[in-house]
């Protein structure tokens, strides 16, 4: 994409009332718009990395045999008083709902096991119709009273949420590891994999743990107690003897650190089948409660907790696999018919020709105002295009996580990437 | 995939209160599940479908250079009272509002253009800055009191809104009449074409008509009148003297049909852009208030009305752009010896190696169960691995919208469909 025609601008202050740095860079590098507190549009550079990271979560869902649905966030009061989890339960703080004069009041939902329970009970009879897993990318709505974290933590965000029914707990179990296994791929592949730890949670009623995927940042809303050793973490709300003791952990070894809950895998076991009515008839016809499980990622706060964690003082630094576009071609030009411009089109072309995706700085502006900008904005790969570069011999290629920078041809260049794809 | 792994299941009877043709086939064959009146989620069939409809029209959209971004459903109501359309003002009866003890009242988004415009307002100083176009793909919610069309009218979908910028009126017309043309194409492409006519309709304050696209159905709300010879047609809301002398028609010459709204255009001039002060300094530097435009298509719309207009009394008949598979290969056996099974399994896995979307009636279940389900899902082309077809010298293809038959080899089969990809 042209620069130029992007309608979004680069600018030099975050709003005052920002504090977390992850919306502050993507304020200013004009990946996201604040509408409120807590509420924020994705723009046309922020959506890129949004698909992107969305389009590896589903990969790896897929699979697994995910099914993908998608379900809607106005839901009916009826289900919810079923499992006690309707506004009215104190415990229940999370809820928006509607409300308008005659209406049925109508919920929104901030999470989807008691739909997709009723949802699979119109399909699920005997078992021969287990195990599946079903999944979506949708809209969630929580009452978040303090939106403080940027878009790690917001009012309106879609989450990938993936529920699984299985015969027998045997088999949820041997789902839920599978699941586990998906989402050390996905934290690896958008490059959060360095960081990121399997943490033991505190479990419900139907599973003695839970798992959290745990990403260190001083951003972070948690405490993890990790073992560096074995590559796991505990939840500090759950450190105790017992639970040292069942990881085979001491104290002494374990390290502190904050971090924020960037995924979490759950063991539901009958808890919302049997309220719902979901069950199925086993080999030998007796009426069976389904076993459940529910994994959740936010892509936002994923997008959100890469900026906190891959950033340095000029800017964002995008890991290949998420970024917005592969190549900022900088052009450094007095006037559109300089050798550097005219090369550079060609270029341009030549590059998305081939589906290498690129952002063409062609604009009018100054070599410093231009690199500030790109080291802001954080596209891994910068070729910059100048009278001084073709002196040189070609273009002038800089990683955006390295000062190095080097000078190549541009053959040289158009090889490297028209030959990958 | 294979059908067998598909947690949904063919239904004999669409629940009694479903009166729309598009809810009862698309319940029953298993694209939709009902929520409560007006609310459906898209199960895996549903959501591959609306996926290919949204695919083209953001193809065609992005040919036009409009950029995508992602808006909130959530809405502060300053903006709306601005330009008076909060839910106070008694013409506005759509909005979903949130309500809890000792909170701001939220609104859930019926429509865009108070959000675009302020977020532009951002990004505007100069004329510089225009033209552009920004859409998305985003939720709205409308408070519909009589949700009875299906998926064609409900209180939660997506729409793609498309909103344009300009400078002047001139610049407008001419991006209005791009996405004319563009939407002429979307409607050609999703199979509708030939019964949507570019319908003149009420313009507003800023302009005389806007444009819908409608359909030709039955189940639709509203009369057209057409003018088959300019493939034109009239809202029976505005027909009268003026706009036939407008357009050059005789009513003698129009013949009135029942018809639903796919698409609409319409010219905002700066209804929006001066109470939110989305202004431009000229050429001249003068503040000047930016010339808009927008343009919707609700996606499930679209689907409803192919449903609606391109079934038969057995089922559902897929155009191929949208349709969730290519092939229904379907395979009567009785073992999964059988060398019907053993070869399906091959062709299976051939083909989707190269890409080809089929679905594998794998299920154990009777020849009649199995062509009464491959009707009503409606893949366009079906293909039949039998004893009876093997004997005959191959496999037999079908295509859904036709009674002929064909036995053709497996490897010229195979080479139809590999060929292509």
């Amino acid at each position: 994409m042209r620069q130029s025609q992007l309608f979004t601008k680069t600018q030099k202050e975050a709003p005052a009332d920002e504090v977390s740095k992850n919306a502050q860079l993507l304020i200013r590098a004009g990946y996201i718009h604040k509408e409120m507190a807590g509420v924020y549009t994705l723009l046309p550079l922020g959506h890129r990395v949004f698909t992107r990271i969305i389009d590896i979560i589903r990969e790896e869902i897929n699979r697994e045999g995910g099914q993908e649905v998608s379900m809607t966030a106005l839901q009916d009061a009826e289900i919810w008083k079923k499992t006690n989890r309707w506004i009215d339960n104190p415990d229940v703080d999370a809820w928006f709902t509607t409300e308008l004069k005659n209406e049925t009041r109508l919920g929104l939902g901030f999470t989807h096991e008691e739909p997709m329970t009723r949802m699979a009970a119109q399909y699920v009879n005997s078992y021969r119709d287990l195990p599946f897993s079903v999944y979506q990318f949708q809209t969630k709505f929580r009452n978040e009273t303090r939106a403080k974290s940027g878009i790690m933590r917001t009012r309106e965000f879609v989450m990938k949420d993936l529920y699984s029914f299985c015969k027998n707990q045997q088999e949820q179990d041997d789902y839920y590891e599978k699941i586990k296994a998906a989402y050390v791929r996905i934290f690896d592949r958008v490059g959060l994999g360095d960081r990121t730890y399997v943490t033991f949670a505190s479990g419900g009623v139907f599973s003695k743990y839970s798992h959290e995927f745990q990403t260190l940042t001083d951003a972070g809303e948690d405490e993890i107690y990790i073992s560096d050793e074995k590559k796991i973490a505990i939840n500090k709300e759950v450190l105790n003897e017992e639970v040292l003791k069942d990881l085979g952990l001491k104290q002494e070894n374990l390290r502190v650190a904050k971090a924020v809950e960037v995924g979490n895998i759950f063991n539901l076991g009958t808890r919302f089948s049997e309220p719902l009515g979901l069950t199925y008839k086993n080999e030998q016809g007796a009426e069976t409660p389904v076993v459940m499980g529910s994994y959740g990622i936010g892509p936002a706060r994923v997008m959100g907790t890469i900026v906190e964690t891959l950033s340095d003082e000029k800017g964002i630094i995008w890991p290949e696999s998420v970024a917005p576009f592969s190549i900022h071609l900088v052009t450094l030009y007095k006037d559109q018919h300089d050798e550097s411009f005219v090369i550079s089109e060609k270029l341009y072309k030549d590059l998305t020709a081939v589906g290498v995706e690129v952002l063409w700085d062609d604009r009018e502006a100054s070599p410093g105002e231009k690199f500030a900008d790109s080291d802001l904005i954080g596209v891994p790969m910068r070729i910059t295009v100048s009278p001084k570069s073709l002196e040189a011999g070609g273009v002038e290629m800089k990683e955006r996580k390295s000062e190095q920078k080097e000078i190549v041809s541009i053959d040289q260049f158009l090889h490297m990437y028209t030959k990958e794809c």
